[in-house]
C-alpha cells in the first residue's frame, strides 16, 4: 500500500507527498487538522489540506520570519505574535535574552494541544515562562491597543478561513496602533508565482504600503509552500530592514543558525524584476 | 477527462500539472522527449520523464544562465553552450551585440527540430547568423579547444543519461582549457534540498573548484525544478562575479529583463547557512 498527501498548489498543479502514515486528524471547530509522517520531509501538519509545518523545512520559515526583524532592532522587548500555533516563531524568538514578553494568540487552541503532542520540533518553547497564551482572533486581540508592541509577527495561514481576518486593511491599522514608535509589522506575504497567490501579495502590499512609513518585501526559498517562492512583509514606522541592520549586534550574539545570516538578510530584500513589478503595480 | 503529468522530485515527493494535451512524444535514439500544452504553464516538454523548459517560467532559468557572466564580461564575443536544445540559452546571447559567435552543441539534433516546431518561444534565435549548429556530444566538442572561449554555458541535464558526462572532471578539465585567461564556466549546479539533487551539486562543486581559481555558486527561484531552490555555479580565471560585476556596462545596455537585474546578481551569490556549508565540505 501506498499513502499519499496531496496538496493543490492550484487547481492546476499538485504537490504530492509519500507519507508513512496518517498520526492524528479531527475537525477543531474552526478547520481541519491532521498530523502524518512523510518520508522526506520528516512529520508534518495541515490545516484545511495546506501543509503548515514540515520538520525538515520549518527552520527556513521560522528563523526568516524572526531574525529578520530581531536583527534590525535587537533591542526588541515586546512581542506579538499572531498564529503560528506550532510554536516555531516563538521557538526562535526564545533565543533572544532582551526579549521580555511575547504575547502569542492563537485563535485555534486545538493547534498548540495538538503541536504540542505531535511535534515538538515546533511546539518546545511554547512554554516559556516570557509566552502569554490567548486563545482568541488576532483582530480581536489586537484592537485597542496603543503603542505597547516593539514587534508584531502574522504569523498567519493564507487568507481564507480563519486566517482571513489578518489580511484586511482594519487589522493592519490597529496593528500599526498597537506598535510603538519603534515598531516593526512582519506579516505572512504570501507568493508571487501563482496568479491566486500573487493576487493576495498585491492586496496585503497594497494596505500596509497605505498606512506604514516604511512597508518592503523579502523573500526566500521554502520548498513545502506554493512554488517554493515565498514572501514576508517588513513594515515599520521608522526602521528600513536594509539600511537599519544592524549586523554587529545580531553577529554578536552568535546564535546558530541554518538558513538566515547577516548577508541574506539583505539579499533576500533584493527581488527579481517580475515581483518588483507586480508590487509597484499597486 | 483529466490528464495530469506527474514527474518525481523524489522517489517520495511528486509535481503534478494538469495538461490540454500531449502534442508529441517519441523516442529520439537517445533520450524520450515530451511536448505537452499545460493550463498553468503554457507549452512545456520533458525529456526522460523530467521537465525541461515551459512556457511560464523559462525566463528565470535562462536570464539567470545568461546576464550573470555577460554582466562580469560585457566584451565576452566567443561563447560556447553545451545543451540547452530549447535554444532559451541563445535567445540570450543573441540580445548583445558584442557576441561575435555562438558554438552550440547540443546531442540530440530531434531536441532542436522539435523545438523549432513546438516551442518558438524559446528556440526563436537558434537560425541568428551568429550560431554554429553541431550535433555532438559536448564532451568530445570540447576536447583538444584552447584558450578560445570567453564564456562556456553548459545547459545540461541532469547527470543522468546524455547529460552525465557534463559532470566530470575530465569534462571541466577540458572546458578550462578551452576557455581563455578571460573565460567564465557556467555551470547547471543541481539543487541544495532534496538529498540526490544535494549529492550532483557537492559533486561538481568539489570538481569545479579543484579546477579554476574563482569557484562560485549562486541561486535562483525556479518554482518548476524540484524544490524551486536552483544553481548555477560561476567559475572563472580571473573574473570574481560579483567585485568584477559591471553594472553600470550591463545597465547601460538597457536589456529589459524580467527576473535578472543588477541587485538580483550579487543577491543571488548570498546562499543560506545550511547551502553554504553543504558546497564548503567538498
Amino acid at each position: 500500500m501506498e499513502l499519499w498527501y496531496t496538496e493543490k498548489w492550484t487547481k492546476n498543479c499538485d504537490f504530492s507527498i509519500k507519507v508513512k502514515r496518517e498520526l492524528h486528524a479531527e475537525h477543531t471547530g474552526l478547520q481541519d487538522i491532521a498530523f502524518f509522517d512523510s518520508y522526506d520531509f520528516g512529520r508534518f501538519f495541515t490545516l484545511d489540506g495546506l501543509m503548515m509545518v514540515n520538520e525538515k523545512d520549518e527552520f527556513i520559515y521560522h528563523e526568516m520570519i524572526v531574525h529578520t526583524p530581531m536583527s534590525v532592532n535587537p533591542n526588541i522587548k515586546k512581542v506579538l505574535v499572531i498564529g503560528g500555533g506550532d510554536g516555531g516563531t516563538i521557538r526562535e524568538l526564545t533565543r533572544y535574552a532582551g526579549i521580555e514578553l511575547i504575547d502569542h494568540v492563537e485563535i485555534d487552541k486545538r493547534v498548540v494541544e495538538l503541536c504540542k503532542e505531535y511535534l515538538p520540533q515546533t511546539s518546545c518553547k511554547l512554554d516559556d515562562t516570557r509566552v502569554v497564551g490567548n486563545y482568541t482572533d488576532g483582530k480581536d486581540f489586537v484592537k485597542g491597543k496603543k503603542n505597547y508592541y516593539d514587534l508584531i509577527i502574522v504569523d498567519s495561514t493564507d487568507p481564507i478561513g480563519p486566517g482571513e481576518g489578518l489580511f484586511t486593511k482594519e487589522f493592519y491599522t490597529d496593528c500599526y496602533a498597537a506598535l510603538s514608535e519603534e515598531g516593526i509589522l512582519i506579516n505572512q506575504h504570501e507568493s508571487p508565482y501563482f496568479d491566486d497567490y500573487a493576487k493576495e501579495m498585491r492586496r496585503a502590499h497594497e494596505k500596509i504600503k497605505s498606512l506604514f512609513e516604511i512597508a518592503s518585501v523579502y523573500q526566500f526559498h521554502m520548498p513545502t509552500y506554493a512554488s517554493g517562492h515565498w514572501l514576508f512583509g517588513f513594515a515599520s514606522k521608522k526602521y528600513h530592514p536594509v539600511k537599519d541592520h544592524d549586523k554587529k549586534a545580531w553577529d554578536a550574539l552568535g546564535l546558530k543558525t541554518k538558513y538566515y545570516n547577516s548577508e541574506i538578510h539583505d539579499a533576500s530584500f533584493v527581488l527579481p524584476n517580475y515581483v518588483k513589478d507586480e508590487l509597484e503595480s499597486v
